[in-house]
Formats: structure tokens, sequence, C-alpha cells
């Protein structure tokens, strides 16, 4: 069996040269490799727009987890064995196929562009941050790679004899196509590759990411490939060469089309490295050559791997962690490297980027992020960046404004500067919301107050609020409005009304504070007390019968939630508990209902609708322990220190937020809110560093204690004070600085 | 029917307000439109590279006559109904399909980018040098078009409403596909296009043209749009869009595929005219703007169709002819039309053009000369170059020797910086020879010579004479081989011999001389006397068994001929003519067998190795008058002032040239050997002027006298000199400057 995780050896030299392990010695990039986590183990930056993964996922010698057979949304699966590429733009942890384009390869003896011949199995893989290395047994050629934010570098190395490094510009993780290339020189090839129509979805918004390569040693033959479509008919009598692989050697000029690619080639005397900075850009070749140019110009590998991993140990050190075992600290500080990978950045080195949809050149002062998943991340992700990465927080935010100012629209699942519309509700609100009300407020809050309200009052060509008319009229949508979840929906845009209310009661704007607090519990409309759950309405206002509340769950279609059923979604809303409960009938009744969700197995921890299920015993004075004891085993399930080791998709770092939340021993329950409540830390000690210009500086400390074990209700002390209810302000956390939880 | 040739009313003020007809109001570019002429009555400037030609050959509605559906060399048809669009490079006159790209067209309403629907009928069609027009019924927009050298220029007048400009990426006259487009501003869009392919052979050579183009209104809406191709399978059912057409409003990147095209739209309250300038480059976008720039900036279209009229005139003026009919001197300044487009322009305005094969940017002083349809033109095109445009010929043996400089090889059927390996024989080395023995001397003829030696003497790796070791061993090709005509390449082998052994001479290498003058007359080796013709032979020296001499004619197979019979190339031996009566047993038998090529119907207007036989009875005293009375008979028959107006494939100029010559009454009968023969000119005075820098000025007179007729033995006069023979060297031609030819 290959050897998928760390080299003991490796591990064992760095702890020998550094003294202790650091942060970054803890992290595993293979896990999320296998189980739909989509993560990848290859070198990204801190939020790099470059991620040089290994390429698993093509090919027959893939099936059955083979990208054109099956739904994929990675490069790289743990279990795969045929490896035909590395490509240099990769998604982490996303449930659509997307990117995994500017695919290099290293082969050897005679040159061969189709990936199904070229491809090989490998072996001695190993993974850091910003560092991965296997070895292609095909070709005895060990490969390593690193990353800065904006390139991908590799290094090759060849035996003697004939040797190719391939860029193949038709593989890639979608089926979309189209690439230009061109050798510059015999060091260089520029070019670009079409991208885009994430989940197969609004394909006229496809784009280009340009690239150019740059090779450590002249190439001694160069040249071009093309794979032309092949014809049928009278024309294919015509044609001498219908449909055959073009070798264009010592082409010095542009090609275009879907199959091409570019390839130089070697002939080594002795064993010899090759070293190559793939330098990319969603802006221009000439853009993508300046990123090269600025962050690797006279670096070698190794200097550049040694800053990786450096950055890489400053960001993760935020948190220091002590107590837990080894698997535990390895499972959390991926899992925070998880959260530091999107959104990622848009902007190039001289901060231009492209404007959202048309693409016209604008510039940016501040990181243009990119990748904002936000019905995933609303619910946990952001505010775990507020709390620990402020800065990026507060970059995120202004990059939804820019969303808004260019499109006229705050972002739903924004990629790249196209809004994909992926998945429901009005989601960008509540994270602006949000992270005003934790103090970070260096943002145009009133051009995010009037983006918010004109998607909460525009009822005609509204994108991010479909129904939206009978959402304000009855308080619902009905199955008559949408086939995407009208409960569901109903309960996002409640969420989201929750936090116009929030904001503008911080804003000072009485009267909206007023509307959309009482818009934001439309959905007890929706309470079914047949089922003690919520329930879809038709557009007369009758229930949907007949109704099972059980359908939905597995991604099975149901008309009143989308990824989801009664059970998953009837308690996601958080900000509105003892609403629920009174329709419920008491918190006994909320408790005993929201228990069997766990023993009916109804709970999906791979999904974000129930995510915060767990902590809502919380509410329930003498049911804290059912939350301890939910969230420990929930970790302990789920969260493993292997490629199978989270739940399913990441979700742009959702699950990994889960885990670094509820491993610290808090949780922000509830969105737009700005609290945490409590359950049991991993950790016997989690120290968070708190940004100085935001927070002051300092430190926020968590310390377990045991007490009375995890049967029993645990203790909260907020600094010295003991707390009657468990949850706290993020105001009074960051002055008080320290929480005691004694179980 | 509709009005295809000259508006009788822009001929009547044309005349009116310049006093009396220029040679440029005499042609008529819809000449070769039909009948496979293969030329266009789109603008060109002398030389261009660029060329705005009308495209409707594509679409079933142009059907039989349609690109996809049977082998097309043409933009356009004359008879073909529905127009697609104005395509700004083409070729003129060759045989294979090629270029036809980068087609704009313009249309009202709404937006609608698949030429099948949005194709229009045409009418008023008129042309001239350098200015073409016609009106799209189905949108009332008048369309005017000229050119320079490297940018084509349209004018589409718009009636109110909205109107679009397409500029259709995915459609071309070949089948090879991929482009890249941008929207650069709201007045301009860049892109490139692949070509090559030319023949269907050698795709691997297919190489990018690039483009700008600029509109004079800026587009109140502007895109790009694709067509991609339709997956099937379990991705067809991911996909929301499937093999739909994306039309991508607004976008400002590169969009790079097969099937796409950039839209300007616009809605006029009232009438307005666009103006659609479109640079175009070999080497790359930035060229391509300085081409538009250098050659259009602050110029309109009147200017500029005022400019390109007036260079015609000024070129086509280099001859002038009296007497004839208006009809007469169409054809004749038509024919000089199309000697002026091949070659044509390859460098840009800065020098810059692409090197051969790997196409790095090289630069010339020069002009760098593309199309060189060697097989073809060696014949009588360079000789009227030669005589008519010395310093066009000049450049275009420079080109040569650039071709050789940069391959290593000559060119055979050059275009645009690839070698298409097209036809048979090493044909380059007969222009060079030929040129250098007129007096056109500015080259470096040792360079020449080298080049024209290597092809002659490489037995190995030689891609200009295939077979060569046979046809040094035996003298001759044998049917074994090659199967493309083994007596013809024996004898096309034989002409470069021919003209190497002439070169040699005048510099003085006698042994060369020698050598080279003995393998010229080889062919001798496959004279059979059974049927008084030539005979391919087999390996062992045996006659090919059975034998038809006349099989291979109208391009049927022959294993002894390419594109003809024994009939059309017995007499194809025009350095050995003697040498040929000889075997034939004597001047009588040769002239019995000469006339029978005719009177059996076995002679091909329509192709090059017989075009020179209506002169060969010249070599026979007495029989002149059958010279006069075939090439009268002849120019009457197939070149005529009608779009059928020539035998066939204009051929890059070469059926025009035997056109102007034998209108002239001169004819270069033996390429490579610097004299011309006679025949009764059609005009009675033909005044060619000399240009200074060759020929030291002055004019060439050629003069018809009224004396015994046609059925009679014509008389020549070199100035005062009544010559014996009817041959004159170029020399004494040139020193004497007037011919009198009576009969």
């Amino acid at each position: 069996m290959k050897n998928r995780f760390f080299s003991i050896v490796f591990i064992l030299v760095a702890t020998l040269l550094m003294g202790q392990k650091k942060p970054v010695d803890y992290v595993n990039p293979f896990i999320g490799t296998s189980n739909f986590g989509a993560t990848n183990p290859g070198p990204i930056a801190v939020r790099g727009m470059a991620n040089v993964s290994p390429f698993n996922v093509a090919g027959p010698q893939n099936l059955p987890m083979e990208k054109d057979s099956r739904w994929f949304s990675t490069p790289y699966v743990n279990e795969n064995p045929y490896l035909t590429g590395f490509s240099h733009v990769n998604l982490s942890g996303v449930g659509c196929p997307e990117l995994g384009v500017i695919i290099t390869m290293p082969t050897t003896g005679a040159l061969v562009t189709d990936h199904e011949q070229y491809g090989s199995t490998y072996s001695n893989e190993a993974a850091k941050p910003g560092y991965y290395t296997n070895t292609l047994d095909k070709y005895g050629v060990k490969v390593e790679a690193t990353a800065t934010t904006r390139t991908g570098v590799s290094k090759y190395h060849f035996p003697e004899g004939e040797a190719n490094v391939l860029l193949n510009l038709g593989l890639g993780l979608t089926n979309e196509e189209g690439a230009q290339v061109k050798v510059v020189s015999p060091t260089e090839i520029e070019g670009m590759r079409m991208v885009g129509s994430f989940c197969y979805y609004k394909s006229e918004e496809s784009y280009p990411i340009y690239f150019v390569a740059q090779f450590s040693e002249p190439a001694q033959e160069y040249g071009v490939w093309k794979k032309p479509r092949k014809y049928n008919g009278v024309e294919a009598q015509w044609m001498v060469t219908n449909g055959e692989t073009r070798i264009k050697k010592g082409f010095r000029q542009t090609v275009v089309g879907d199959s091409i690619g570019a390839y130089m080639r070697y002939n080594f005397k002795q064993p010899k490295t090759v070293s190559v900075k793939v330098g990319v850009s969603y802006v221009s070749i000439e853009n993508a050559r300046e990123n090269l140019k600025v962050e690797t110009q006279n670096k070698d590998f190794e200097t550049l791997l040694a800053e990786a991993q450096d950055k890489w140990n400053k960001q993760l050190s935020r948190i220091e962690v002590e107590g837990g075992t080894e698997a535990d600290k390895t499972i959390f500080y991926t899992a925070l490297y998880h959260t530091q990978i999107h959104p990622s950045t848009l902007n190039d080195a001289n901060g231009e980027y492209p404007k959202m949809q048309t693409r016209e050149t604008l510039k940016t002062k501040d990181t243009r992020y990119t990748a904002f998943s936000l019905w995933d991340t609303y619910r946990n992700y952001h505010q775990l960046m507020s709390l620990v990465y402020p800065k990026q927080q507060s970059d995120m935010v202004k990059s939804m404004l820019q969303v808004y100012d260019e499109s006229g629209w705050l972002p739903k699942w924004e990629l790249n500067a196209t809004e994909t519309t992926t998945m429901v509700g009005d989601p960008a609100g509540i994270v602006l919301a949000d992270t005003y009300l934790k103090g970070i407020q260096d943002f145009d809050v009133e051009l995010a107050y009037e983006a918010m309200l004109k998607s909460a009052d525009q009822l005609e060509g509204n994108p991010l609020r479909p129904g939206l008319k009978d959402y304000i009229e009855k308080g619902y949508l009905t199955t008559k409005t949408t086939k995407s979840g009208s409960v569901s929906t109903t309960q996002e845009y409640n969420i989201s009304d929750f936090a116009i209310a929030q904001l503008a009661k911080a804003l000072g704007k009485k009267e909206d504070y007023k509307r959309f607090s009482k818009r934001s519990i439309s959905y007890r409309k929706l309470f079914d007390k047949e089922f003690n759950l919520l329930r879809p309405k038709n557009d007369d206002g009758s229930w949907l019968n007949p109704y099972n509340p059980e359908t939905g769950a597995n991604f099975v279609k149901n008309l009143g939630f989308i990824e989801g059923n009664a059970w998953q979604y009837s308690f996601m809303v958080a900000h509105d508990v003892k609403g629920l409960m009174n329709l419920m009938g008491g918190s006994k009744s909320f408790t005993k209902k929201l228990q069997q969700v766990f023993d009916k197995n109804q709970f999906d921890m791979a999904n974000e609708p129930d995510i915060a299920y767990p902590y809502l015993f919380n509410y329930v004075k003498g049911e804290t322990h059912r939350t301890d004891q939910l969230v420990s085993e929930l970790l302990k399930t789920y969260f493993k220190n292997e490629s199978a080791g989270l739940p399913g998709n990441d979700d742009t770092g959702t699950m990994s937020a889960w885990a670094v939340f509820s491993m610290m021993g808090i949780y922000p329950v509830s969105p737009a809110n700005p609290i945490y409540t409590f359950t049991v830390p991993v950790f016997d000690k989690v120290t968070i560093q708190l940004e100085d210009s935001y927070y002051g500086g300092g430190t926020l400390v968590i310390k377990k204690e045991d007490s009375a074990g995890l049967n029993n209700e645990r203790e909260v002390f907020i600094g010295k004070k003991k707390i009657t209810k468990p949850f706290v302000s993020h105001q009074e956390l960051l002055a008080r600085k320290e929480i005691t939880i004694k179980y």
C-alpha cells in the first residue's frame, strides 16, 4: 500500500530540525481527499489563486471515480491510481465541477500527448502545506511542488535520457473547452484556458484564465500540439490527417483550439531537475507574467518552499492548542488550514482584477477575494474569520461590496467575477450584518445596507430572491412559487431579514428594524402542528398533501426543501429558537423533537442546514450535556486524520470551520447575532491571537477543566464570572478574553 | 436578372468626370468568378494582404455550389444567391481551399449569429478595382467596400432601427477551425483565426492570422458569441445549455473556440452609415493594429477608395493598349489586374513577417511576397513580371531566397510562410534563372545557385525532388518511383536542370553547365516511337503496359502524368524543341502531331503543362500562322468579359498572364531561356512603360500592321529589322524597344 500520508522520516527530520512541532507540521493535506471532501493535497499559498494539484480523475484507468462518467468536483481523489498531470488552478471543497486546468506533466522517452496514454501510477506521495511530492512510476520521475499566491512551482527530477514537460490545455476537470497557447522562447510558454460554467450552469459566463510558464532549463526542442475534431462525410475524404493530432515542432505563434497543448523536450546526459513556474491571472497574459516575476523571480524552488511553509505557519499560529492527541491537533490544524483556501485571491499582484460579468479590468487596493459560497459560509465560516482573521474578513466584506458595485447585486455564489447563482437564499447580507455587529466596521456600511434592502425589497428582476412577492405578501413561498424548496427558501429569507433588522437597529433605522424583525419570523406560518415540523403550503394556503417529512434527505427532490427535509430544516431558525419552542409546545417538546432528529438518523453532518442543531440544546436549561455529547460524537465520527476525514464536501471551509469552532468549545450558533454558545473543547487550552488593528491585540484563551464529566451540565466562566446561560456576546468575550469550560 | 457587372450609370459618370476611360475603368472584377476561375470581385490593393470578398459559398441555400459539400476554393461564386458576409483574407484563382476568413456581416433587427439564418440574397452588385458594392435584400443594407494593402474597409448603410455588425470567426472557406476574439472597446474588436491546411494537406502547419477591427460608430451594445460542441451521454444531462449558442453581452476578455464571433449593436433613430476597418497581420494583433493605423488612420472611406483606385490605375497604366474593342480592353486590363494580386504581401507595415514553419518574427527591408504557386507561374507569369514590373519580380526572387534561408529549401508552393508541397517539380530555380538572365540581378545569385544545386543534387531528405535517385541514375522517374506522374515529373526536373545549366553558363560554371545540360534532356529516354509520344517506364526499364496516352485528361489519375496525359505533356520541352522534333521524325511529323493535340481535342486551356503549345508552331518555318490562328481562337473561346471569362482556375494569375502576353502578341515560350516568340496582337498598339531602375526607362512598343491576314505567315520587325525566325531575346527587345507585327 502506498504511503499516502506524511513520510514518517520527513516528520521526524522536521521535528528534530525545528526543535518542536509547529502548527504547520500538524497539517495533513490529504484529509478530505476521499469521501467527496473535494479538497486536494497540492500546494497552495494562503488564499492562493494558484494551486498545484495532482490530477488523477481522468481516464478509464480511474473508473468509477472518473470525471466524465459521473459528476466530479475535485481534481484529485486519494484512492485513484492514474495520474495525468498537475492542474494549476483548482477549487477546494466544492460540490460543483470547475477549474482543474493548466495541467503540466513530466514524462520521459518519446513525446506522447494523449493523457490516456501518457498518464502514470504514482508512489511515495507526501504533502504538507505548501508542498507536495510523488514519484511517477512509469517514468521514474520524482515530482515536487510548491506555490506562491499566483504561481505554481514544480520541480521534476528526470533521469538521464529523453525528457518532456507537457502543458496540456485540452484536459480539465469539466468539459468546458477552448485554449490558446504560444511558445515564447525555449524557456517560456504563454496562453490561456477557458473555464466557467460552474455546475454546468450559466455557461454563457465562461471566462479565460491566463498563464505564463517559465522553465529553468531551455528546451532542446519545443512545440505545440492540437487534436482537431474529426470530420465525416465528403470533407473527411479530402482531409489527409482528419482528426489526427498535429505536432507543431518549433512553432512560435499562437495556436487556439479545444484539445491543444505545448511541450518542452530535453535529452539529458545525466539525471537533471527542471523547475517549472506557472504564473496565472484572471486579467491577462501580461499580468500572469508580472505575477510570476513579482512572486518568484530569482528564487529557487527551495527558497519558495521555505517561504510558503513559513507563511502557512504564521497563519496557522493564530491559534495555539494544548492537550488533545496528535490526531486531534492534526484534525484541528488541517481544518484551520482548509479555512484559509477559499475565499481566495482574484486580483493580480498589481491590484487588477476582472469586473463582474463583463470582465473589464478594474483595480483594487485591498485583496479582492473570490469563491463566495455564501449559502454555506454565512453559517459559521465568516464568524470564524471575524474572530481569528478580522482583516481577511474585512477584505471579504469589501469584496462583496465590490461585487454589488459592479453587478448591482450582492453575491450569492460568486466565483472569479461570475455570479453562479447556485443554491438559494440571500446570504450575503447576513455576513455583512454579522461582521459589522462584531465591530469590524471599516467598510461602507451604508452601501452594504442599501444592497441588503435592494434584494429584500425589489420585486421584479431580483436574481437573489426569486418568489419575493409571495414571501412578502403571504409570508412564505409556496409550492407554486419555487421548485427549489419553498419552506427552506422562506427560512433563508427570514434569516436574511433578521440580519437586516439587526443591522437596522445598530444603524438607528427603527422603522426598518421593526419591519424586518416582523418579516424574519414569517416561517411560523409554515409550522404544522400535525407533524410538529415545518411543511410546505400550496398557493391557496392549504398544506401540501400528501406529505412525508422525511422525504428530501440525501438530495432526493422535495418540494419544500432544498438539499434536505423537514427534519433537517425545521430547527434552522436560530434567530427565533424561543418562537419555535412555543410553536412546538414548549422547551420539553422542542428538546424531544430535536433529539429525535439524531435518534431517527435524520441529522446530516455533511450538509449545512442542520449543522448548528447540536448546539440548540444549549437553549434549554439542563439539556446542554446533549450538545456536548453530540458534538464530541460527531467530531469523532466525521472528522478524522485520514483522507475520508471530512463528512463530505468541505464546502469551501464550512465543515472545517464547524470542526475548528467545535474543537475549541465555542460556536456562533445564530448568524447575524454576534453571540457564541459552548461545548466542551477537545483541547485543554486554546489560545487565539487577537488582531491588533481590530481587537487591540492580546489573546483569547479557552480553557477546559475536567469536572463532572460529559453527562452532566457544563459550567462556563467568562473571565472569572460564571454565566447562567451558555451564550456570550462577541463584545464581552473580547473584553474578558478568557473562557473556562468545566465539565 | 441581377446586374452583376458594372453599374452603367457608374461607368458613365466616371467617364464623364475623368474625361476618358483609364485602364482602371476597364477592369471587370467579376471575370473569373464563375467556371471555377476562383477569383473574387472584392476590393484588394495591389498585391494586398487584405481583400474584402463577398462570401456566398456557405449554407444549403447555395447548393450545389456549397463549400462543404464539394471541393471549393473560392469565397465567391457569381451565380450563388445567398451571402453570409464579407471575408477579409482570401486567395484568388487557386484550386485549393484556403483562407476565406474574418467574416463581417451587417444585419438589422434582433441579433442572429447563425449564418444559415442571418444570410441574405443581394442585388445591385457592382465592382471596380478597389471597390465593391451590393445591397443585402433581407436588411435593405447597402454595402460598400475598399481596401488598403493590409486593411479591408467597409461602409454599411443602415436604415433606422436596430442594426448589427457581426464578426463571424466560426465561418470560413475551409473546415480548419479555431479563433480568438476580444472586444477591446465599443469601437474595437481584436482577435485571430487559425487557417492553413491548404488543400486539406499538412494541417500540422496551420497558423494564425491576426486582426483588429475598428468601427466608426461606438456600439450601443457589444458582445461575443460562442457555439460550443454538443455533448452526449451522462455529461449532456448535467449541462443546462448543452451545445447552445452563448451570447456574452458586454464581455471584455478573450474568448477562444471553433465557432465564435463578436458583434456590435446599434439602434439608430435615423438611417446611418457605419464604417468598419479590419486590419490584418500574420505576425500579431499589435501589428494588425499598427497596419490599420499606418494605412487608414484619419482617412475616411471615400479617401481610401480614391487612393486605392488611383494606385490601381497607376499600376495598370504600365501598359497602354490602343485599338481592339471595349471588351478586348476589359479582358486585357482585368487579366493584368489579376496578375497583380498574387504573389501578395506577407510582411506588415513595419517589415515584420513570420519565419517559414516555426513562425518566429523576422523583419524584411523589401516586400516579402507570399503565395508562390510556382508550378503554374514559372511558365509565363514571372516572365511578365520581369518585363513589366521588374522591381516586383526582384522582390519576389528575394522572397524566394528568404524562404530558402529560413527553411533550407526553395519554395515549391509557398503560402503565408508554409510550404504546402503542392504539385510536382522543382520550379523555383527556373524563375531565379529566368530573372537573372533577363538582367534583374540585384539579388544574391550565388545563394540562388547554391539553393538550386541543393535540390538538384541532394538525394536524401529532399522535399523538392522526390525520386531524384532514379532520375539521376536512370534519367527518369519510374512508375515505381512516384504516383504523381513519373513522366511529367521527369520533364519538370529537366526544365529545372536546363535552368541550372543556363545560369551556370552565365556564371561561368562550365562543368555544371555541361552536367545539367545533359541532365536536361533525359526525357528523351521516355519517348516511345510506337505512339510518337512520351510514355512511362517501369522500374526495370520496360514500357508501362497496357498504355493509353489519352488517359489522364480531366484530372483522371495517370501513372505517368499529373493533371494531364501524354498529349498534354509530350511537347512540354520548350528548351529542346529541336530534340523533340528529331525524336518525332522531323518538323513535319512534329507539326502534324502538335496539330493533332488540338484536332483530337486533347488541348487543355485550363491547365499549365500545355499552355505554351500554340506557340510551338513558331519553331517550324511556314507554320506560324497556326500559332496566330490558335491563339486568336483560344482567346476568343476562353477569355471573355463575363464571370465565366477564364478557362478555369486563374492559377494565381498564370492564365491571366497567358492572356496578357497573347493579346500583346508576344510570349515567353521557353522558361529560363530569355526569349519571346510572337503571335498577332489583339491591339493595334501596345505601349509598355519600362522601369527606370532596371531598364533605364522609356517604352516598349508593339505595333500590329494588317497585311496578308491570319492565314498567312506573319512578319516580325524588331526595331526596323525584320527577323527571320520568330524569336527575340529579352536583351535585344529592350535595346530596340519596338516590335512591329505584320500579318
